[in-house]
């Protein structure tokens, strides 16, 4: 069997984390790792397997069947989607919700004049909890979603507290609160303030000389990332950090809770979760399906940007569709 | 914008589920109702709409878009599901995991021949219980499934207790076992044998000289249906059966429990469930979702048998691609 040629760019968690579910998949193969710093810094697990600088990837567009984009949405993405759209099949977790449609135009214009399949904003959310919102909205067209994230860290409410002055090193947990889930899950219906559905807990590793009464208000006040939760904060040491809190978990709901009958009497929970030790680890393993996807869908002639949406579970799966039927439906 | 024009074959708990559906989704309307017995002693909800005897649905193809089977898998669909492809794209929720590769076969033949779209095996289990199965397994390679189904009522299990001499009505529930789900979402991948699963409990009314403790005993000892589980038997009244035992609610659990990283150190659980007040009125509404699937495909010029893992999420929903992309993804 000839295997899915897969190249990786980006060597941070999320590249190294594709790196090693590509073991997973007995139907792949790892073929390089594209880079922008020195190649001959980076140490690529995988035996045989060699670091490229990002700009050679021109010129092994014949070596390479699917390139999992592992930047960030921020700046990596938006530039690298289009570019490598022009180049290969693509796979990505564009994950800034308000820019998707833009991101989508942009990539799928040059994935169609290229003829590359290119799968956008795959990984859990968006991705899993994007199709899990919308299988349960079909189902139950009158009802309501709720989304809860956690407990798992946010790099971004992480990154956010390093900022602030005396601050050595942090780590934040968004935490759902239970009960609300609990009424969710009761078909109570209820509506939260942004406060009633998640806590924020901050693990602080302060330098020597800082005020930490100030520290813990500047967090607690901070607009958009903590004002609006309720917020606690741990002042720890560097050690207890990366003892206990050096994992990347996360994870989350999706609950859709919907009515049906003639006197709409009959309540519907239908609920998604996940709980992850390994953000990275678990959105790497997804966008491998997505990459099986996008190049049996190019090979079937297809082009353009796909979503989570626009495919198909079958071509997710290494098993045959008379397989599928027989041992999973 | 022109609806889409829908008829159910079959006039029972699903079908009457199926009718009150097609009124929560705008795009639909219903055209007949198709039923083996005298039409006229059937009193359809909905204003205006008629009922036919089934064999008049072969006069009517020009005036149907997509025929919903609510037969039973048993003895309707194996012969209905064949017959009507070759008339009317359709959607069924056939749920004889066993011949589900046969019944594929023979419904996938007349489709093709007669150039229609016929979605088989959707519903919940086979359905959307199938389609988490099969995310699930793509996502993690390396992991265990489980399902547990309940807290609902199994009508072939109530039906084998009032095939008991002595008995008059009965309505059994299957249970799952709290503390194996517990098991199984800590990620300890046990191994359970059928009675480490679910337990069932049973609600009888007996006549009036019957034997009690000869009806319990053989309910408890009937193999395949209870003897391999941990059975309660609880002799009620007919009054009480009717005031608390009326209602269909099902659901489940499907979880998987799975492993990634350098040395498999990282666990990871994907769990879907869903808790049911009315298992024909959740069943109707995935099979109405389908066949808006069913009558785009058609649409677009496919044709040919179809399960849930064939269809991309997308032509399930009323809303637009570029509205999916804003909204839910």
């Amino acid at each position: 069997m000839q295997k899915i040629r897969v190249g990786i760019v980006g060597y941070g968690n999320l590249g190294k984390s594709t790196e090693l579910g590509i073991r997973q998949n007995n139907d792949m193969e790892l073929i390089g790792v594209f880079t922008r710093r020195d190649p001959a810094s980076i140490h690529i697990l995988t035996e045989g397997v060699k670091a490229y600088h990002i700009d050679d990837a021109i010129n092994m567009t014949d070596k390479i069947d699917v390139m999992i984009l592992c930047g960030g949405s921020m700046s990596d993405l938006p530039e690298q989607g289009p570019f490598f759209a022009g180049l290969f099949n693509t796979v990505d977790g564009f994950d800034t919700h308000a820019k998707i449609p833009e991101y989508y135009e942009a990539v799928d214009k040059k994935a169609k004049d290229s003829n590359h399949i290119c799968v956008i904003s795959s990984g859990w959310d968006p991705g899993m909890f994007s199709l899990n919102r919308l299988y349960a909205n079909v189902i139950l067209p009158e009802g309501n979603d709720y989304t809860f994230w956690g407990k798992g860290v946010s790099q971004g409410h992480s990154d956010a507290i390093r900022r602030i002055e005396g601050v050595k090193n942090a780590k934040q947990y968004t935490i759902p609160i239970e009960s609300a889930i609990e009424s969710v899950r009761e078909g109570e219906n209820p509506e939260f303030t942004t406060r009633q559905k998640h806590i924020r807990e901050c693990f602080v590793v302060a330098k020597e000389e800082a005020d930490r009464a100030q520290i813990e208000r500047e967090i607690k006040t901070m607009p958009n990332y903590f004002a609006e939760y309720d917020t606690t904060v741990h002042f720890i040491t560097e050690e207890e950090l990366e003892k206990n809190h050096s994992g990347i978990p996360h994870g989350g709901f999706v609950i859709r809770s919907g009515k049906t009958g003639a006197n709409n009497e009959n309540t519907h929970i239908i609920e998604y979760s996940l709980k992850l030790d390994s953000n990275p680890d678990f959105t790497a393993n997804v966008l491998l399906a997505y990459a099986r996807a996008a190049y049996r869908l190019n090979k079937e002639g297809g082009s353009g940007a796909k979503t989570v949406f626009d495919i198909a579970p079958a071509y997710l799966s290494i098993k045959s569709n008379e397989e599928l039927r027989q041992n999973l439906l």
